[in-house]
């Protein structure tokens, strides 16, 4: 009756690189598929992880060196077809992260992907990953999601940047800056501005302490 | 290294009974909780599912006799402390269906409770029905998604209602008109009224067939 199942964990880890929406791959250790790039992964383990989401960390850490500001569940994929192994379990996540921090990290083995140039992953990686995408594109036009993928300090233009990233679209500045007023997540850094080349210096923000590893929503979408 | 893991399904089966958002219960038949009432569930079977959607779809006709219009993944509940057998993993499933359909297979051991009237369930349940009524009040406010619980045949008066049990607040009669126009989702049966108490008779509709299973998405919300 009780049968039981491999179970895995697989992280969509996004991060903007040269204004494009990225995905950080690693090297497959072991087999099925060893020495490929694939979606940092590895088994739950009963003894070590409390729940999902605690494996998600431990094994992102151990996989990128980062433990990132943002992670959610995004949904699982599973069955008879997926893994070479067998019936299969992934549950997967989805984490943003800035990528100073994986620059900072230097993890051996891992790099970083445009989601646009992927070529065709081992398991159905390829699906995971379209499934994170979605997500954060829907997630972007209604709430303060890609905030995570800023780093600490950013301007608004660099900000406005990051959403076109996520939405694949240019959006109107004075909307943009509106509806940030509106989510009211974001505090200036008094006294810091940057240089903007031929513009005035623009401020500097921050999320505010209480958003750091939280969403909020729009009333309306962007 | 690859630990195998109890891996369960739960569906939350969402109905509107009495005007009220309602969610179908079994009688456990075995340990742990033997004969209270919890979600429909069971174990994924290698042999017999070829995924967890099939698991799902098999484990919800065994225990409730029916197989629903619409059955969408919720997500995943595991962790060492929801399950006294150790650690699982519980792919929870959201399923909506017109309460007809649940009178007429007339299951033993079902029923049907309010989901603002439900008592503390085994295991996590309590959580997991929640996270379905979030999900399906957010995706009543921009969606199709509700028109799922109204059967074969309905008026515009009776699935207002029914969004309004999904909303938990009364809407407007004209808006909520104007935007099931826009979604383009509804057909007229040509020739079919009801009787409308003291109103003139109102027009029967039936969902358009490429939504039967399906979601359209509107562009504001409701």
């Amino acid at each position: 009756m009780s049968e039981r199942m491999i179970a895995t964990i697989d992280v969509v880890l996004l991060t903007i690189q040269q204004q494009q929406l990225s995905v950080a791959l690693t090297k497959r250790e072991h087999e099925p598929y060893a020495g490929l790039d694939a979606l940092p992964g590895g088994y739950i383990q009963a003894d070590a992880d409390r729940d999902s989401l605690d494996a998600a960390l431990r094994i992102l850490h151990r996989k990128t060196g980062v433990t990132p500001p943002y992670l959610e569940q995004l949904r699982t994929f599973d069955g008879c077809a997926r893994d070479p192994r067998g019936w299969s379990i992934s549950i997967a996540y989805f984490a943003l992260v800035d990528a100073e921090l994986l620059l900072q990290a230097n993890h051996p083995g891992l790099s970083i992907c445009p989601v646009d140039a992927l070529r065709r992953l081992p398991f159905d990686h390829n699906d995971i990953i379209d499934a994170a995408v979605e997500r954060i594109r829907n997630k972007s036009q209604y709430s303060s999601l890609p905030c995570h993928l800023a780093g600490e300090r950013f301007t608004l233009p660099n900000l406005q940047k990051i959403y076109e990233a996520c939405l694949g679209e240019k959006l109107n500045k004075v909307s943009f800056r509106r509806k940030m007023d509106e989510l009211g997540v974001l505090e200036e850094i008094a006294g810091q501005t940057e240089a903007g080349g031929a513009h005035r210096p623009a401020q500097v923000y921050r999320l505010k302490a209480e958003f750091a590893n939280a969403l909020k929503l729009l009333q309306r979408g962007l």
